[in-house]
């Protein structure tokens, strides 16, 4: 098993990349890692941690891929960069068997289009988006912001793709719900009333209706499909919502010295309030629909979460994610 | 001033909106009322409060329009409910200022579709959501969820129809801003692309740009402009995350007694953590685009709530309102 990590991408880069790698190299003897950032840290590091050098390879680079850099632009302006040279090793390579970054979400998908490109039959590419759920699982949305227009056709792949993921997670027959305004199936807009009965009536989908954005997080589903503008949306306002109550609690039980005395019945309590949240961003997610297996996660990963997202990036590769969702697109061929 | 009421419109009808109108009728001297309701249950009311009988007239209704009816049917299926008969009093009667009702929002809707019309030039009306913000104040969205496909001029007309309403309450060159999915003028679906440059050289609005949805609560606009269906699941997306948080932090305050016992130190402020939301629900809004004056107050409104609404019709009135809109409107023609 041999995977590409970007040690530049993430806030806590290039500590927490690497931390990460050592530890995920530890605990998996049949894991190999192609290490892309500064070839002297990584070294300096590796070597102390008493690494075999058979375990790894190291591709040389000093710059990384910013949230200010233009998301498409980056394989042309910054050609050196870690995440271009991380894309151009798995293109290069037969021998990787995936990519896993904590770099830009846009960047990383556009690496997939422009340099890796689509599982031939695949309309678009769709990006992921993984939410805490009231009962303390877990659900996911797609397409969270990659498709800003889309046909229903794109719908109906990003539920097939999305579908094998979470099989792959071990739900056996994931819940698939449709985000709209309402749940009858006359509900919505002309894309969604057109791609309710085309997700219904695929056998190969567990469609449960149409599902409004306050019963997302209530769990009665494991995705929620949507085009990547609403889904946006969705996601960017829930996001709005949750902050606006969390900072009029927090100055509620600790505003005052007087409240403070208060939180400290509490404090343990409180501190869990963050748990489902943290939970939701310690997950990393593949990018639906890419050739090869491209795996993000999330930009404030700590080296714990990069060990663990070395791990799943293994299941995925073990599991063959990407031949998974390649059959599940060739198994029902679409018109444009 | 004449304001038509409708007295089984709400969860507390018709007690409430009862006691609102006494409570108004007693406040503004010039204010007389169309009651549309149970005339028995009024009559009473009415009479052991004191209120002359040349300040009101009653319409008998028994019947309500519920959550559960069919909004756009309850015109055919209970032609003589409240709200239907509400309606047929504010076409028919050229001396009724206004009609206000607290009934299911879908169905105030399509009363002003079927019933009374659109403003001419008007290619769309449309529901206003108001929103509380963290500086304290209100952010008003539109559209909340009458329109799921719009076409660029619906939102520009939007923007405009609003635009009236906020100067007429007081704000005196709205601040406008565009959902969508990124800050940038580039950012967004082929809809909010074609609209950005119409709401920005348009020189009766004051366009801020695009604004995402978990900037909306920053209160850097006092007004956003979305199709229905993007705004419609913004707002539900919205309410998703906030009850979320709401209630991990309940249970991190209240979940035990032990809890509890910190709670006291904070009694105060947990209480106005709703507050916000509290004021926002408060507020009314006319249903935009309309013919002739129709407001919409919330579901859940206290009798107090009744009587400020009712003040705020009369406002709205008074500052002619419908003629502003109108007036915004024909001064810029729209294709189709």
């Amino acid at each position: 098993m041999k995977i590409i990590l970007d040690v530049l991408g993430g806030d806590a880069a290039p500590a927490a990349p690497i931390e990460g790698a050592i530890a995920a190299l530890k605990k998996n003897a049949d894991l190999q890692l192609i290490l892309v950032g500064p070839k002297p840290t990584i070294e300096e590091a590796f070597q102390k941690a008493g690494i075999e050098e058979s375990r790894y390879e190291i591709v040389h680079a000093e710059e990384a891929v910013l949230n200010t850099d233009h998301p498409a632009n980056f394989l042309r302006t910054k050609p050196n960069c870690s995440m271009a040279l991380a894309f151009q090793t798995l293109k290069d390579r037969e021998d990787v068997d995936a990519f896993l970054g904590a770099g830009p979400t846009g960047a990383m998908l556009s690496g997939c289009i422009f340099k890796i490109g689509r599982i031939p039959g695949v309309k678009r590419p769709a990006l992921l988006a993984t939410l805490p759920t009231k009962s303390g699982g877990l659900v996911r949305l797609t397409d969270a912001g990659a498709n800003m227009d889309c046909k229903p056709e794109y719908l109906v792949q990003f539920a097939k793709m999305a579908n094998e993921y979470l099989k792959v997670l071990g739900i056996e027959k994931p819940r698939i719900g449709l985000l709209s305004v309402g749940m009858e199936e006359g509900k919505g807009n002309e894309l969604t009333k057109t791609v309710f009965p085309l997700l219904r009536d695929d056998p190969s989908l567990n469609f449960i209706g149409n599902i409004e954005g306050d019963k997302v997080l209530d769990g009665i589903c494991d995705l929620v499909v949507s085009d990547g503008f609403a889904g946006n949306v969705f996601v960017k306002s829930l996001e709005g919502g949750a902050y606006f109550v969390s900072d009029l609690f927090k100055e509620a039980v600790s505003g005052t010295w007087w409240r403070k005395i208060g939180a400290l019945f509490q404090l343990k309590a409180l501190g869990n309030v963050k748990k489902p949240f943290k939970y939701a961003n310690d997950s990393c997610a593949p990018l639906l629909g890419c050739k090869k297996l491209v795996v993000k996660c999330h930009g404030k990963s700590k080296a714990l979460n990069f060990a663990s997202a070395l791990e799943e990036v293994m299941t995925y590769a073990r599991e063959h994610l990407v031949e998974k969702v390649a059959a599940a697109i060739e198994a029902t061929p679409l018109g444009e």
